[in-house]
């Protein structure tokens, strides 16, 4: 039984991540339109790689609504930012949370869409795990930084952990609201353990140049 | 009323940004293949993620005219481009101009596309901007390049503003070969504008280091 | 008539290009998760593109062998690869060697599904091509190296050559096994003698800077 995830949740990871888009465009001081730009492809980039790997199309062609809080956000920090002026250290924390948050939401967001396809149990937290990062990769190519993903923090495990929660209780038959919140509250307070304890995964000993 | 997009208008789109994807591997000293590479990636990358954001297969997998034109074009580049030896900074002025015509007609493109889909208004707009700047930033990602469209100049701009005449026009009832001229020519007015004055958008303060 | 394509050298394909990312993983000295998601985008990467080409879901959604093998193949590296220490030397060449197998090896299998889809038999080719080239281009953006594509050897002339000879041959009614076979032999041919024979395409004199 696949749950149901409610509109005002998936419009807060959109605002979220579209917050973390604009921070980049602060940080490397764009124009306007790198603001929405950035926040846009932030914010609905995941969802939109979710859509099209299901084979159907972007759900923002017929309901722009997405888009638009992206591009307000973007639009209002550029005009905005400099009021709540901070360092860079606080700016970048902010960004680190904020995209926790979005983390957790699009992890169990992009298994719940994937469950009701219906696509395997499987697919469903992998495609979880791609429709939460999905969106921050391309940010931080395109401003040209080394991607969020495979920093050695717990960040791909953490949308994994949660949207593996969310999948267990919606196919144990625990209502959909419940499921989900349960899979947001799981990945987010492991992103958060490993934000604020400097948690990370062992490593692989680099190879000897030569 | 959606419009009436003229095949040649489309090829020639094709073709200029085929030959921005050239240039770029002649300024890399790339191979033959490498050539026919980039003007393919740089010519039809637009229009696939249009087709595929719009949930139907790209356009060429049944009619491999537009991946042709830029095979073409990138081996006649590599055979042709000594004669028309040149410093590079000339160079690099066609590029800038031939890719300024590409973004002005794709933008309208992707956005009549869009709307006869049939897709909201707002998504038309962009829409076509993703269609006209696309191509170019998998260009220069593939080539090690920042990406053109997060320079600070006035450019995906000039898309937005070409679409969204053809959009407003299209939709006001203006036949369809009307508003797509009109939309064409007022981004790549914008686009002329910005290269010969050198034109840009206020950028945001960088943030402070630390 | 469009070929037969056995399974099992799918499953070769998708093993040979999880090792790969795993490989690139080690040199980077990631994580378990990283040593897992670049064996699974390596992996998976080529087939997804084709399949969202074609306008249809990614074929993991509903059966997710291909996605457990790459993450099978990428813990099982993380875990072991200490047992087979090698030079980085060494390890490169491994990796070239396997990189090349699962290279021809999606060609072909790239153009069959094309040509069953069906499409034009020279979009069948350039498909083949991009199913056997893309998923090491995002394995090498992630991992913030030169992808292997832009390389001045001979490597997506391979994958062209290898699916030349599978269309060519299949459209000539040869029988679909020993169509694909031929065209994955052909493939690895060119190859493995570009590898160890350093041979590369004559390419275009460098543009003089300013």
């Amino acid at each position: 039984m696949t749950g149901y995830f409610p509109p005002v949740l998936e419009w807060t990871g959109v605002a979220v991540f579209a917050l973390t888009g604009a921070l980049t465009a602060a940080r490397k001081g764009m124009d306007p339109l790198g603001f929405m730009l950035l926040a846009t492809v932030t914010g609905v980039g995941g969802g939109t790689l979710r859509d099209v790997l299901l084979g159907r199309p972007a759900s923002w062609i017929v309901d722009p609504t997405n888009p638009l809080i992206c591009m307000v956000i973007g639009l209002a920090t550029f005009m905005l930012g400099r009021r709540f002026a901070a360092s860079g250290k606080t700016r970048f924390r902010v960004l680190m949370w904020a995209d926790g948050a979005g983390l957790a939401i699009f992890a169990v967001s992009g298994a719940e869409t994937a469950l009701a396809a219906p696509s395997h149990p499987l697919t469903a937290i992998v495609l979880g795990a791609m429709t939460a990062t999905f969106g921050g990769v391309v940010r931080d190519v395109l401003a040209g930084e080394v991607p969020m993903i495979l920093r050695r923090e717990i960040y791909v495990t953490a949308a994994a952990l949660g949207a593996s929660v969310y999948v267990t209780l919606a196919q144990s038959g625990v209502p959909g609201a419940t499921a989900a919140l349960s899979g947001v509250a799981a990945g987010f307070a492991l992103r958060a353990l490993a934000i604020s304890r400097d948690w990370s995964l062992p490593s692989y000993p680099r190879a000897p140049q030569g």
